[in-house]
């Protein structure tokens, strides 16, 4: 029955009961992290083999000769761009590889724009007073913080079931010169699990904006991250902005931290030529090239794309029952309640949970007492705050099932209580 | 004798003679490289053993139990951190370690005092019309085209045989509030081998500067990196600067791109807690942590500081008769000629060569047209400009003996040719 139906009487008894439960949580000091979308220790134990890949000097060399063990190569070695290229849509030569973290690549992108601007600008972002980016929220945490550390001004974005908002995309891209860019999570949104329909991604590749230095940040992180045999399918966006004469709007961005070792995996940038080359003359001062071994390695023991992809599937084994774990309870949970919402998703490493508003901060510290810690409430909007304080990220992916089934028991609890805290208090 | 004191004829005999050697290398063909102070293959195939370190999934853990495969560990693992304290003589506490390159460590912390400041900053650094970095010279390449890149105005400091010119240091940096730092490379310097005194330690770690938000850049990078049985040593800044009361002036660097493999090293900063503090939120939004398990690897590897030491003797090995026959052929071509003058380091990389005024460029034009490629002329100067054009930097570490006979055969033709050609001239 609806909660929200219910006499004031009948909530009062069901919060009493619930928060015996919650007592019963808080005396068993469970110690539960759910907060990141953190890969669990089984997934990486899948990849046995990769580590050995490489184990003497003779083995640190590509198939074109070069030295991984050396200088040289600021670009990544061939191999790894090939790769990179089949996994973002570009070709090999619009592809940059780089260490082991894409938020770092992200982040210095834009730290380069703030210092030396980008192809097309007339100035550096920073000579501006302050400029503004689009924010499709919920989002990623990660991206805001980049904004908020250089003062860029964030303007949030609805997300809706195929993508951002468009209307307002385009509205305010063509109005307002200040507005350089927008984050983008296209495939299996961080966090609502999201992958842009075709109408969005021409309408971003065809955006004509009023900067003409704006930038598209794809950060494609969750590309190959089906949890489904039926996939979701993204458009080329790459693609698009050729065809729409807009090659250099797009910048993308993906990694193998989830695909091979989250600490340890390879990280890269896919863009035009034209950003390319301009990008490549700045790193060339800082830095005297990524870790081409790395690189190697990964090369060595996935092949190709198909290896990725059958990689892929051994996570899905892992990652599918944690899922359905989480989304089983919660329909078992809350069907019928009509206090909250959530996203099913077909990839990806998040379900976007929504309780009624202003009950998100509530569940988050009741699941803290009793020693759950999930993704603060809010982070998943700009400057940190939720309007309508209502969006949970539910990272299920780091614990084991059984953890995940206790700290799914309690976060139910959790959320019951803050409703009907709300409710009882209408 | 001198060449200075001979007749124009006798000058035109000789010329005419080193010409026609010219000519003859010219039509060798040669392809050498002696451009950059990398290591030679001789010297990686000598590390034996690291890259089988870790070879599987349960190799991955450190002593403290870190899953060096997953996320985590912003600062590298407390193993790496003891490590790099000991080369650098700081606490373990005091080091952040990164990834592969001390190069991007330092681009990276000049790009933060740019965009955000650094402790003690009244503003960014970018937010100034113009800052200015004194730059000891002949000097590092690198750490000039940082400057130029984020238009920091280079200022020449005079390199003496015991250091920078410290009385200009001193003087410069206590009258103008816009010379924000120093770039040292205090041990073994690039190009000129030289170590810096007690004494300009000591005053460098004393300096009273009028910026309040002053660093030095000390680019520990040839640390261990002994040519003599009887090394250098090299006062601790650290320690100094503490006892002066200005624990946050300076910023150290070091990495084991010449110690283990230059692509594939582990690099790393110490500073005071203080400035530690604020950079670690700042590189907390710029990426997901540092490569941890090739960090491991080098621990697995090496142990500690004696592991290092032992490595650097067999380095020193290799090393060591390849400067030698640069000195030697120095010494054979050149004594009495009055026309060139070098140093003799004690460690390091390179040998400082200087030429009479107004050789360098032609001396390695003539060397690049018979086939010979080493550092551009004017490179160890801000903009690349060597204002007596004189300065060239040999790098003899990379070629083996035998090519690097044939190279500095050339070479010494060459800068006699140049040198002849100028004194004609006159």
């Amino acid at each position: 029955m609806e909660l929200a139906k219910m006499s004031k009487n009948e909530l009062q008894d069901i919060l009493k009961n619930l928060k015996e439960k919650h007592e019963e949580f808080k005396s068993k000091n469970l110690k539960l992290d759910m907060s990141r979308g953190k890969p669990g220790a089984d997934q990486l134990d899948i990849i046995e083999g990769m580590l050995s890949a490489i184990k003497s000097n003779k083995d640190c060399f590509t198939e074109y000769g070069i030295d991984c063990r050396n200088y040289g190569a600021l670009e990544g070695i061939p191999e790894a761009k090939k790769i990179f290229a089949d996994i973002l849509g570009a070709n090999p030569d619009e592809v940059l590889v780089g260490g082991n973290s894409s938020l770092n690549i992200m982040y210095d992108t834009i730290a380069r724009a703030m210092s030396f601007g980008v192809v097309g600008s007339e100035k550096p972002w920073g000579k501006y007073d302050k400029i503004k980016f689009l924010c499709p929220s919920p989002g990623y945490d990660r991206h805001f913080s980049i904004c908020q550390l250089f003062n860029i001004e964030m303007i949030t974005i609805d997300m809706t079931a195929q993508g951002p908002d468009m209307d307002t995309v385009e509205k305010l891209t063509s109005q307002d010169e200040l507005i350089k860019g927008i984050w983008c999570v296209p495939m299996y949104s961080n966090p609502e699990g999201i992958t842009f329909s075709d109408e969005v991604v021409k309408r971003l590749a065809n955006l004509k904006p009023k900067a003409k230095d704006f930038r598209i940040m794809w950060d494609n992180a969750y590309a190959v991250h089906h949890l489904s045999e039926k996939p979701d399918k993204l458009l080329n966006i790459f693609e698009e902005c050729k065809k729409a004469n807009n090659p250099n709007l797009v910048y993308m961005f993906a990694s193998t931290s989830k695909i091979s070792y989250p600490g340890v995996g390879v990280a890269a940038l896919a863009t035009s030529r034209e950003n390319l080359e301009q990008i490549k003359k700045q790193i060339f001062v800082q830095t005297i090239g990524p870790d081409k071994l790395n690189q190697l390695r990964h090369i060595k023991y996935f092949k190709d794309l198909n290896g990725i992809n059958e990689q892929m599937k051994k996570h899905r084994k892992i990652l599918k029952p944690k899922f359905d774990t989480v989304l089983n309870k919660l329909d078992e949970e809350f069907k019928g309640l009509e206090i909250a919402y959530w996203n099913k998703p077909n990839g990806g490493y998040f379900i976007s949970f929504n309780t009624i508003d202003g009950c998100a901060k509530r569940t988050l510290e009741l699941a803290k007492e009793a020693g759950v810690t999930m993704t603060p409430a809010g982070a998943t909007f700009p400057y940190g705050k939720d309007p309508n304080d209502r969006n949970i990220r539910i990272a299920p992916t780091y614990p084991p099932i059984s953890e995940l089934k206790i700290a799914m028991d309690l976060f139910c609890v959790c959320v019951k209580i803050a409703c009907i805290e709300k409710l009882l208090d209408k």
